[in-house]
This record gives structure tokens, C-alpha cells and sequence, in this order.
């Protein structure tokens, strides 16, 4: 049994994380941080966890943490971790990061993308990209591991086997992402307030969404090339859900089948991606609140381009729990430990 | 470990079985029964269970149950268990009846509520009501139980402290219910049309339901006395979450502190009924996918009326949830065995 | 032509206001006054207002506006009117007033429900209270209209009927609240952000609603003697509508149809309630986008309730639209003039 | 005044005609047919028509239309028209046709899109294409109008300027579309099951929807080549509105202002085309109940993709609204008669 504390624990990524920690077989929960809540109990925020969490949370101590706990979540906003890693860096706790601080690997990207200073080059060479089915060798053993981004996890585990395959000319890939509103947490904005978000379908931070320079980077080292894309992400009136069309023009003569059935060997021995049967294409709510992407395909004959389609549940795949299964790979767990949930449907 | 049927498959109480049996230790799916769409997968209609459930639909045959399956849930439209669990009688199976069929113990109520024939006496006698925190001692090493219906239980949870310590007038209790759409399940109509039923709140079956006369069948007993009661239910653009709000006239001096402490004495022991703090009240998304009853008191000094709000999900703890629950408490285990799931939130 | 300026000009309120005078035949937008955006373009924050306004906002001045204005509407939040009425008084520019300043004619009522220092008595004197079906004599001429509540309007239209026609027992009034999102306004807050207000239905300002001692007042008028009122309210995972589900005990033995033809003739020459067929019952996305009141009624003959359904859009009916309606009284033009519009929907 | 007849009364189409028709000055609605509900009346199916239309619904009679009809609105599912127009061509009555019978010219994409037998050759040439903002010349005095579809409408006008201008390879281009429920109708089924299109996003038709080959034949019409394109649909959980993003890769080196001033001077004498300004996009909320299409231009200067995003009312732009504004056209009046009204917001 690990114990476990989660750094930002009133946000929605601490929530989730909460609740699969409670199912977990080798995690607890010790301790919940919140630097602005501290000695508030986090039922008073969020009734529906009264009975779950007894104690109040706590300001971040390094000190307290060292004593006591095995792994750390950090659910925080972009720019905390950063700060607070360097001095996990010399202790044998695990550390996993929910934000962006570690997933850009060049540091002026980060100052384009996201803004302000980037975390230190030694933070980023002792950080592994949590891309779970991509990279477990490398998170296996790891010390302090990058979660990715929800866009990122979605279109990574849905262009990396066409890529990889030099199925589609790189310089053609085109990311049309569509998100529920619980992305953007739970600051309150116009963006996110209900009269304004309901029956509406809205564009947003094109061409500037942080998880462009990510995307590019893992696909960029998959192909073997440097890969650009375009992507254009929207709100979409729902609560959870991200679901992402992908474009990409053939260069080979290759049919629907044998893309289908590349994709299904490559994803053969990961149970929480799943390919979808051809002429089956996936749905968020078919993947609601569980670890799942599912992924499709279609070549469009017409115009010879691939069309991919990945869903996730943002805050499951796309945070919390990919997180726990970097747990699971960092300590040599199975998999799938505390995750296989069937989606909540309908 | 038990073996376990599902009759009735396909639709969303069925789902919800599925979900949660998945996750019990002591429960083993092994038939999945569908006369409409035997021979077929569950996951061609249902795409999110792939990799969850292997065998094809089947028919129903009482021999092949009666060989191998030791838990029977019928997840069936009302009229067909009457039918059907005459022959399980004299069978050692455990049936458990998510239908209306065995709720109603005066079987001219049946006729006027539900329409068509009622099911036997010799049946309705040998089923217990599962209101799983009312009546456990009668549920544990039940043969056949009932399982109430999804207002009934949040009107009955709600509303039976009250009754049993005669707060109130029992002449006066109103109930104004608030229900999802997936109560009215998988079959498509214009009242379940997207279009027609999203940004829309409308009441329907007003002074119909036919939860109506369970609710007054269950407060009558509790009360010791007849109690007829008023509901009306609206219909909410919303997929799951039911929420009662309940009204009754006070008739004794008595304060919300002391009516809370009632009820928080009432249910202590029942870790799926959370009485909330005062001035704290339930809200359906505070209950979602999990089988909680959330239940918040209130009076009104200024009218004397007792208000108690009520929130569950309406496919867990209004049906399957309970069903599960309900097998728990017939087979002597711990009632929160495979149920513990923290709601999904946001 | 009637020059027109609406105060507080960027709320939800005024965006309605705007859409209703621009299909206005005897009302011309002229000014529109927002303190905190002056010199600001409303297409800056409204893009769908691109094409209908070209002038920046204002701050208030009543000098300019007594120059030009003839009407002014006040869509301000509580506390705003009390302050800039009073110079009104003395120039003959007609004031509709949507905010809850003017409503409530006891003093001490306004400081209990809404707190802070009500208006003044003068300033109390000079309003009529702006329900245009029941008080469209002294609306007829008014030179200060205060503009009724959402809820006090399905509520008062649905109740005054029975109670003018001393049908109900005037103390076992109880109203049942649903509303959209859209009646908490602009301003951001957890209780209506996205992700936790939708799949989510929650009581709130349990006994606590403003409306309440407005409905008291009209209600008590009504029936000639002091009424009180037990209210509860509900938000509802959308936009707009609001629906009150009203019950009474009858106190007489009436039938359904004998009250429903006194609902009827009491309606019959009001064209913006409609008295729904027996058996019929509203639905808020019937009113949608419009300016109707629709009212079912229904007799539980088991338990002798009345209940009275009305569904209104908050924004219109609730607020906009009922302003419209007020400055048509108020100046002798057809009561629907600018407000013929057919629901949208679906 | 012109007196109208809907063929294809009860569904969303007619509902949307029926309420620009009763605000139009020169539209006078005089019958309503539906072959399936002959003699009811429209209320009874939409409560919310109440006082707006008295007369039952009628059946098709050709010779009861020619008496008294000038303008027919075909409101019908694909391959009615195609029958029933043909008695009309000899007939001064002016026939506008909501469905897709006469939208491909090439009867054998009819065959390979819609399935079933095109219309007569006859009947295609006689009909005009109703993209108002393109084709005005040609529809003003047409004698039969084929309305475009919704997607089809949103695509082309957000793709023609582009094209004519020769600013993209045609052989690049994507249409990534997003569609509200409504626009499946209000047939019932699985895809339009409120239970399970709430909370979810998911791809519908993939490379298979019939508005593709009518967005072919008028880029390529446009372009002077031939253009094939690369559409994928999405079902959004909400009632109206459809936003197209559209990708095509920029053959010369303009940049984004130059872009947005010839979307600009090609729409500046449509009223209903609203080129958004720079850094600002298109939302379906804020062209809600309106018969605005909203347009935003970016470039992606990293893979120099011209991103084009445009947004309608799919009931509205999409489908009635555009037929009264070819009505307009046909009959030579203001083409924005009966069709100026704000968007309905929040």
C-alpha cells in the first residue's frame, strides 16, 4: 500500500483523482493539498464526497510530505509545478504531474505557449511523457512523470500508429477537436457559464491551444521527422467528453482493412484502447467516466484521405485517470489496477 | 460466487446491472437474456461494453437457468415477470424484480395503475418490498424480491421518518418529483425526442404515476394509518438524477434541529442514505451514477410545512443500484458490496 | 415613435428589451446606459447584436436623457432604481422598472428580503404594479411601472384566479418553482457554471426567494385577506423557462371543468395567457422566445388538490416581454404590439 | 398579399415557416396539408401554435391549391417532391422545395446519395438553386426554387469566396461539420434519443452524407474545376444550430487581413451573411432563431491552412428562413422581409 497525496485537491483532476484512488488496491489517500482551502474540509465544497474524506486539507509541506507519503498527484494549474518539483528531485517519491509545466521538452515553447518562465532544463530531463501506451518502458521506474494533455492523449493515441506506419503525409494533418466544458475547470467565465455555453457550438484558442507544440513534438518523434499540424478545437454544450476528428492525406495505396487491422495490432495489448470495429465509429458518452479511447477509421476514397476519430473522457484518459495508470506502470502494477470501470452510459 | 442472469438485457436498468456486477466480488455475470435479440451481441447495440461481455444474447429457458444460475434480475417492462416467476417458485434461485409487477400488494390497485391482469396472490405473497433500508430483515434470505420503483424510493426514503414519528399531517404530504429522461428508458417516443425535450421542463402522468399508490401502500404501513398522498412528476432535461421535493404540515411544535436529528438518527447505520448537514440540500449531480439517496430537511416557520428534498440517481439507487443491494442483503453479505463507488462528479 | 433608453444595458434583461423593441412599431432605440461599459460597443460583447446597434454605450446622465428619452426601461440589478427614480419623478418620461426595487409596497419587507434600504414611500406611491393582466387599468396611464418578478408572474397568474374565486384554502398554498439558468443573470458564479449546473437538478434559496413576499402581497390582495405562501425553487439544466407547479386545497366541491371555465373566462380576453385544454398541461419550451403565459389545471380528486401548472419565459414574460406589455398599457397601444411572436421551437 | 400553402405540415421545417410566415407583411398562410393527420388540427400536436392557426390540417389536392394558392413551401422528406412538382410546372404557382430532390442536377448522384429514383430530368431544369446570397439573379422571378440544404448552405457560403477567389487548392478541402439534433427531424429513433445524444458528441454519415455531392457541384460551379471534398458530420447535444470549420491550404501568399477583406466586399450587400471581424468566430448560439450566417476567417500561418468557420440556424438559414428569403427574391421584394429578427440570446 502506497500512500498518496494530491496537490490541488479542489479541482476537477483532484476529483477524479479521488475517486479512483478510492478504488485502487495499493493506493491511499493520505493527504489532500490546497494551499487556498486549507483546514476547510472538502465536503464543504463538495457535498457528494461526505462520508469519503475525513480530513481537513492541508497547506503543502515538503517536509510533512517526505515523511509520509509514497506518490504524489499535482493537479495544478499550469506554472505550480515548476516551482514545487525541484526539491522532490533528490527524494524517492513519485511525483506525477497533471499540468504542462514538464510536457514541452524545449523551453522557448513553453514560453510561446503557455507563457512565463519555463520549469529548468534539469526538471524536464528527469521528467518521462505519461503517454501510457506509447511510452510504458520508460514511465516504468520512473521517478517524475508528465501526464499529457486531454487533446494530446486523444490525437496522439489516434495519429502515432498511422505515423509511425508512414501511412499519411505529415504535412497534411489536420486536428478538429471538440471538448465538454469541465476542460476548463472550475473557474467561472462567460466561457463556461451555462446560459451562454448551452445550445451553443463555439471555436476557441485557435491556433494557439497549448496542446498544439505537445501534439507535434510526440508525432514529430514518432515519425522521424518534424510534423506541423493545424488544429482547431471547439465547446461543445456537455459536460465531459473530447472527441477528435483527425485528417490526414494517404501516401501509399493502402485500403480501410489493412489500415484497421494495423491499428488493432498496435493496440492489441493495451486494454484501454479500443478499436473499433470498420463502419463503427466512437462517441464520448461511450466512454464516459472510464479510461477508455476509442479510436476509428475511414479512408474517405474520394479525396484518399484518412480520417481518424479518437474519444476520451477528458478527465479520465485526458487527466486523472491516465494518471493513476502511470501509477501502475511507475510501480510495476497491473495496468489497469482501480481503473476498469465500465462507462457510465447512458 | 454466485452465478447471475439478466432477463431483459437490453434496456438501461440492464446496463447499469452490468456495470455494477462487473465490479462486485462476489457475483459472476453468465447469461444475459433478450428474446428480441437472441443470438446478437450486447455490444453491437451497445458499443461501451466491448471487451466486457463475450457471449451472445439468449432466450429465456428456465432449465438452462435452473442448471447453472443461482441470482436471476429481471430488468423487464411490467407484465412479464407475473408471467414468468410462478416457475422459479419452487426453485432455490433468488429473483430479483426490478419491474412493477410484485409492488403493489392489492392486486385491484395493479388494474387501475399498471392496466392488465395482476400477477398471482400466491406470488405477490411470496415476494418482500426491497426498500433496502426499511426493510432489511425481511430481505435478508428473501426468495423473490421486489424492487421499488425509482420515486417511490426517494419519496418512501424521504418521507418515512417523518411518517413513522408522526411529524406531520398525513393528509397533507405533496410530492413535487423531478426525473432525468432515462426513467422512461430505451424505447423512443416524442416525449423522449432530444429536439422536443432538451431546454424544456414539463410535468407529465400528473396524478397518474403508478408509483403513486406503492408510495401510499409503504407510508400507509409505516404511518399505521391510510395515507393518500399528491404527486406530480415533470420531466427534466437532464439524462439521469431524480429529486422529490416532499411537503408536509406540521403537527407538533417541533424544530429543524430536532426533525435533522431525527433523521440522521434514522439513518446512521445505512451508508447509502446521507442525511444532509441543514441548510444543506441534495442536488441530483451530487448522487450521480453512485447509489446514494441524498435527503435534506426543512421548515418553513412562516407555513409550518415540513419540506424534505430527496436526490438519487434514478437507474442506480431507483434500480439497479438497489437491485444489487437488495442481493447483498438476501445473501447476509455487507450491503455496500460492490456499490462503493464514489459519485461522478462533476 | 416614442424614443426609448434602457439602463443597464448589458444584462440578459436588455438583450431581450433590444429584440423585442427592434420588431416595435411605435418604440425606437435611442440610448443604452451601462455605467461599467461606457464608450464600449454592445457588438463587442454581444457579436449576435452586430447590424442593430451602432452607438457606444452611455454612462447614465439624466440631464441627456430628459432631453430625449421618452421611455426608459431600467434592467438593473436590486438597489439600483431606488437610488435614480426619484429625479424621474418630476419630468414626465415614463420609468418601467425590472428590477425588484419598487415591488414590495411594506418597507420593512424589502429590508428583510432583499436587505439593504428600501426606496423611498414617495417613490413606493408612484408605482403600479406592473402585472398587465390584472392591474391593466392602473398600468393604463402609469408614470412609474415596476415591472413583476419571473416567479411572482407564472405564480400570481396561476393562483389569482382560484383565489379571487375563493376555490383554494388560502393557507395550504404551496408553489413548486422549476427556472432556467438564465434568471441568475450574467454574472458568473459556481452556481451557474456549465459543468456543475448541468445533468444537475438542485433546490436553492430554500424559503428564502424574493419573489416570495411579492407573490404574498398580490396574493393576499387578491383574496382579500392576508395569504402566506410556501415556495420552493429548483434550477434546471437550461436556458431559459420557468414553470410553477401550484397546489391548493379546494374548498368547495368543484369540478375540473368548472374550474377550468373559470380559468377561461378569466382569461378569455388576454391574449398572452392561454388557459391549456383539460388534460393538457404547459411546457416551458411551448412559450420559448415569447411573450405567453400558459396555464393547465388539474383536479386530484383524491386528495381534493388543486394544482395549477404555468410555464412563462423568465426572460420574456418573466421580465423583457411583461415590459413591453407594460409600456403598451401604459401608453394606450394594443397590448401585444412588438410581442406577436410565435415560440421558437423546437 | 401572396397566399401560401406548407405541404408537410407537422414537421420542424413547417413550424419554422409557419412562424416567419406570420410576420411576414406580404405572406398570408392559407392552408396547411399533411396526407397523415388530415383533419386534425395543428395545435393538437403543437400546443404552442394556439391562436395562430384555427384551420385543420388538409390533404394534398392539387386542384384545391391551384384556386387559391401563389406560393407552395414543400416542407417533405426526400422524394416526395419529385413527384408531386410536376403537375405544378404548368401552374403560375411559385414552388419552393425544402427537400433534396431537385438539389443534384446529375440524376445519377441523386441515385448513388439519396437512393431511389431522381426526378425527372424535366423538373431539374426548371428548377433554380435558392443559395439566396449566390444565385439572386436567378432566383428572382424562378418558377421553382430547390432550398439547399443546411449543411450545404453553411459550407458554400463560407467556401465560395475562397474559391472564386482562387485563394486554396480545391483538391485540400475539409468540412469538419457539427449539427444540432433538429436537423434529423422529428422522426424518432436511437440518434435522436435524448438518453443517449445528451452528453455525448459523435460522428454520423462518415463520408457518406447527401449534402456532400451538393457542396461538389456548386464549389465546382464556382471554382470552374472540379472540386471533391472531404466531409465528416457531427451530432451535438443540442436542438439547433450547425457551425462548419472548414480547411483549405492557401496557393498564394496572402495574408489574413487581405482573406477578411474579400469575405467582406463579397458579402457587404447581404444582410444575412455577417463576416465576423478579425480574432472574433462564430458561435450557433449567436445565430439562434435568426437567418444570419456567421462567418470567421483565420490562417494558420504555421502549415498555411485557411481556416473558414461559419455558423446557422439549421432550421432558420438552413431550411425555412432561406425559403422565405427566396420567396422574397422570387417576388422581387426586400429580401430580408419578414426575416429581421434579432438572435434569440441567451
Amino acid at each position: 500500500m502506497k500512500n498518496v497525496a494530491i496537490v490541488g485537491g479542489t479541482g476537477y483532476g483532484a476529483l477524479e483523482l479521488i475517486r479512483f484512488i478510492e478504488g485502487h488496491d495499493y493506493l491511499k489517500l493520505t493527504q489532500i493539498i490546497s494551499q487556498s482551502q486549507e483546514g476547510h474540509l472538502l465536503e464543504e465544497m463538495y457535498p457528494h464526497l461526505a462520508t469519503y474524506i475525513d480530513a481537513p486539507l492541508e497547506a503543502f509541506d515538503f517536509i510533512k510530505i517526505r515523511d509520509k507519503i509514497d506518490i504524489v498527484f499535482f493537479a495544478t494549474p499550469a506554472g505550480v509545478t515548476k516551482e514545487m518539483l525541484p526539491q522532490f528531485l533528490d527524494s524517492p517519491i513519485q511525483c506525477i504531474d497533471l499540468s504542462g509545466d514538464l510536457r514541452l521538452s524545449n523551453p522557448s515553447d513553453y514560453e510561446k505557449w503557455y507563457g512565463g518562465k519555463p520549469a529548468s532544463q534539469n526538471l524536464l530531463d528527469n521528467a518521462v511523457y505519461g503517454l501510457s501506451e506509447i511510452y510504458p518502458n520508460e514511465i516504468q521506474g520512473a521517478h517524475i512523470c508528465s501526464n499529457p494533455g486531454c487533446y494530446s492523449t486523444a490525437s496522439l493515441l489516434g495519429m502515432i500508429p498511422a505515423v509511425q506506419n508512414d501511412l499519411i503525409d505529415t504535412s497534411s494533418i489536420i486536428i478538429d477537436g471538440k471538448t465538454g466544458v469541465s476542460g476548463a475547470g472550475r473557474k467561472t467565465s462567460i466561457m463556461t457559464h451555462f446560459s451562454e455555453t448551452n445550445e451553443n457550438v463555439k471555436p476557441y484558442k485557435i491556433g494557439k491551444h497549448q496542446h498544439i507544440p505537445e501534439i507535434e513534438q510526440y508525432l514529430s518523434k514518432e515519425a522521424n521527422q518534424s510534423v506541423v499540424i493545424n488544429m482547431t478545437t471547439h465547446l461543445i454544450p456537455m459536460t465531459r467528453g473530447l472527441l477528435c476528428t483527425m485528417y490526414g492525406r494517404l501516401n501509399q495505396s493502402i485500403n480501410v482493412q489493412e489500415v484497421h487491422e494495423i491499428y488493432q495490432k498496435f493496440y492489441q495489448s493495451h486494454p484501454f484502447v479500443r478499436v473499433r470495429n470498420l463502419e463503427s465509429y466512437p462517441a464520448t458518452k461511450e466512454v464516459y467516466g472510464s479510461n477508455y479511447c476509442d479510436i476509428g477509421v475511414y479512408i474517405d476514397e474520394r479525396t484518399r484521405q484518412l480520417v481518424v476519430i479518437s474519444a476520451i473522457d477528458n478527465l479520465v484518459k485526458g487527466a486523472a485517470g491516465q494518471a493513476i495508470q502511470n501509477a501502475n506502470l511507475m510501480n510495476g502494477w497491473p495496468v489497469d489496477l482501480g481503473l476498469r470501470q465500465i462507462p457510465v452510459f447512458p
